[in-house]
């Protein structure tokens, strides 16, 4: 369209630039109409032009914020479909109110400092009660072929977890203690309720060990492990023999402890607390420091004053136990501290090592040889953020729950191809005779053995 | 710009329209200069702003297709991104392959018709065999607490399900399991590994079953249990007394079975095998069926065309089972086609009634009134598309797992505060004599007084 100008400009003449009339050079009335209406007819496909790009903006935009969807594949469409209905249920689910339940429609109202908290009624005889109990009910022996009874308690919250991947891995945790626990002798709880709203999220152990210990009476010790610890080392067992004057067992360092008074001195992610008087009454002396809200904020900023490397936050349970151990100084008479087996191994020094193990030592050792357990704190895979990135912690936990399956699979005839690989191949060949193979390969015949 | 034409249309005269100029009447050489630089400034003016929209458009066609995201939020990207890197590991992990397994990097040759397929080396003297074991190892008895070992064999693939809640619902149920034979003395194994490729999907517990049977001498009864089944009577116990001339037990319908051949007479997702010879056999004439690939294809064809309502697809192995029972008729004198209880329950038509049940029933019944096992045949949480909407049965497992859950909870002294609510609630007040409540609510007790 420049061009014609241009073009005008250099004939020097009055005539009209003319873009296709096909006679270009008359200068008539009717010349000068049609030349009118050829740029109306411009004008209008221009406009035409521009108002068609404004409508596909518009459509685009539209599209990017309602997911007005004639782009999607079906089958996009059809597992955000699936999402959205999976979510809107689970809120349903959540936000369940019993509308004849006057607790439910209570607010919630936090402890004050100056509340007393009680984890529940104070019972004084207990070891007396549960004695005469067990002699009258000898069908409930506290021991189980020769050993004393054990109960395992671990747990997760009853909603899905925040990431995905964060229940299959706790799928995967629940059942690697279900094998260890079968090849042991050793019932498990699964815990999946809140028994006391004051004391949620890593607190909630307290009153469900309380209450195991008062409604299992035949049960010696009860272990409390964590959903994100893992049994790797199969043949290991507890030398309980070693613990006949203690009523706590957990792992940790003393001179942590007592010296440094750090707060990663113990670890409350798998320790045993025996059934008994003494077990209720330390319970009851270090519940205080958790009930949530004003109680448990201050009693953080205590902790962190008085424990070496604590970040601040709200009370712990962990925090909380080295902080009384260590102020209360007579419970350590009853309290063995371990760390001759890892009845807490911590992960990120371990599970780059297993083929190393697997090379040189054997299961049975329990320590830094052969770990009893592996346990991945901080990786947190059942929520949205970790302290470690997700691929180290995803991929250790999956060699960590290899490494210990071989040890299940191989009385069956078979091994993990890779430890980050979900398939097994045989390491036997079948045979008419499997019984020999029990006999050399079952852990419990090998335990047997030690034992006589 | 179309009135301006006209304006100078209706002038009359030889006056070139102009737009800007301000000096409306001069008809100068200098004017015709300046009207054809307006007109030139008019369509730059068009160019660029058609130019800019295009540009416009192009912008949002891009970040709709490669989510150029600088308008998601922080939250959404930072999802994304662990959404991302758990994908990226996890299709590492199930990619692995090993370079020193020749097996792994064989092309995976499916059976063709023509070849035989065996579930192992055949074994003909079993239960001689298992029956000297047994006298030979008497610490490992082939009786718990009086009743015969019962071994519950249950699983899930190794990898994460499609659907995130699957795994969730995954968890759930092998946490009910777990509830129900810690009451009742049962051992579980929690199977997440393919023993053999050809017989993978349904077909996996048939070469499963076996392995167990043999590595497991001391078990006197195999029960397997799909993972989608949940216990709902705690309570119930299987009447293995009804079963001592038999080596199956199975939830169907003779009528069903041999009248109608329907491919739903009988159900494979809980059934019991006795651990002797007879089981082994049957194994054998079970899995021939199975072999993925032609061989499964057709028989699925064969399958279809003797078995009333049998849709076409593939060999599964219930219709397999089905059609062996009836074809070869002379297996049923060791069967049990049990249906005086749930041992196994379809779900439809018991979920809906729970709140009935605990209004006027008990547990312990374990039939209609109260359901032994609540069977969620068909909802596939683990899977993309089940045969139900999704609420119906995230729901409705929700709430058997409730009901269930209520029961175990009852010795503790509390309850889920409605069926679909993962919250609870006191059922009974703190007490200084808890002993009295173990007696009267431990499941097992109320066991024992049964069986004096």
């Amino acid at each position: 369209m420049g061009q014609e100008g241009f073009t005008a400009q250099k004939r020097g003449s009055s005539a009209l630039p003319t873009s296709t009339a096909p006679n270009g050079g008359s200068r008539s009335g009717r010349s000068l109409l049609r030349g009118g209406g050829n740029r109306q007819i411009h004008k209008t496909l221009n406009n035409i032009k521009i108002t068609i790009l404004c409508g596909l903006v518009t459509i685009l935009v539209l599209r990017g914020t309602i997911g007005f969807g004639s782009l999607a594949s079906d089958n996009d469409l059809d597992n955000q479909a699936i999402i959205e209905e999976t979510n809107r249920i689970l809120a349903e689910i959540r936000s369940d109110k019993d509308p004849d339940d006057p607790e439910d429609n209570q607010d919630q109202s936090l402890l004050n400092l100056n509340d007393t908290y009680s984890l529940g009624a104070k019972i004084s005889n207990w070891d007396e009660e549960r004695s005469l109990w067990l002699t009258r009910n000898q069908d409930f022996p506290n021991t189980v072929n020769g050993k004393a009874r054990i109960l395992l308690v671990t747990g997760s919250p009853p909603n899905p977890c925040d990431n995905a991947i964060g229940d299959h891995y706790l799928l995967k945790s629940i059942k690697n203690k279900i094998d260890y626990c079968r090849i042991h002798g050793i019932e498990i709880v699964y815990n999946m309720a809140h028994l006391d709203k004051e004391l949620a999220g890593y607190w909630a152990k307290l009153p469900l060990i309380r209450r195991l210990m008062l409604s299992h009476p035949e049960v010696e010790w009860i272990w409390w492990m964590d959903s994100d610890a893992l049994f790797t080392d199969m043949v290991f067992e507890i030398p309980l023999s070693k613990y006949k004057d203690h009523n706590m067992v957990i792992h940790g360092y003393p001179d942590l402890l007592f010296n440094q008074k750090s707060w990663i001195a113990l670890n409350t992610g798998s320790f045993l607390f025996r059934n008994c008087q003494w077990s209720l009454d330390l319970l009851d002396e270090w519940a205080p420091m958790g009930p949530k809200g004003p109680v448990r904020e201050e009693a953080g900023k205590i902790l962190t004053a008085n424990l070496k490397g604590r970040p601040a936050f709200e009370a712990d349970d962990q925090s909380a136990l080295i902080y009384l151990l260590i102020t209360k100084t007579e419970w350590m008479s009853k309290v063995f501290v371990e760390n001759s087996y890892f009845l807490h191994g911590y992960w990120a020094g371990l599970v780059d090592r297993y083929e190393e193990m697997m090379e040189k030592y054997h299961p049975g050792l329990g320590d830094e040889r052969w770990p009893f357990v592996t346990h991945f704190v901080g990786c947190k895979p059942c929520g949205s953020y970790g302290d470690y990135p997700v691929q180290r912690c995803l991929s250790s936990m999956e060699r960590a729950f290899n490494f210990a399956d071989n040890q299940v699979l191989k009385l069956y005839g078979f091994r993990h191809r890779g430890l980050l690989s979900p398939k097994i191949k045989r390491i036997r060949n079948e045979t008419v005779t499997p019984l020999e193979y029990v006999d050399q390969f079952d852990i419990r015949h090998s335990a047997q053995e030690t034992s006589n």
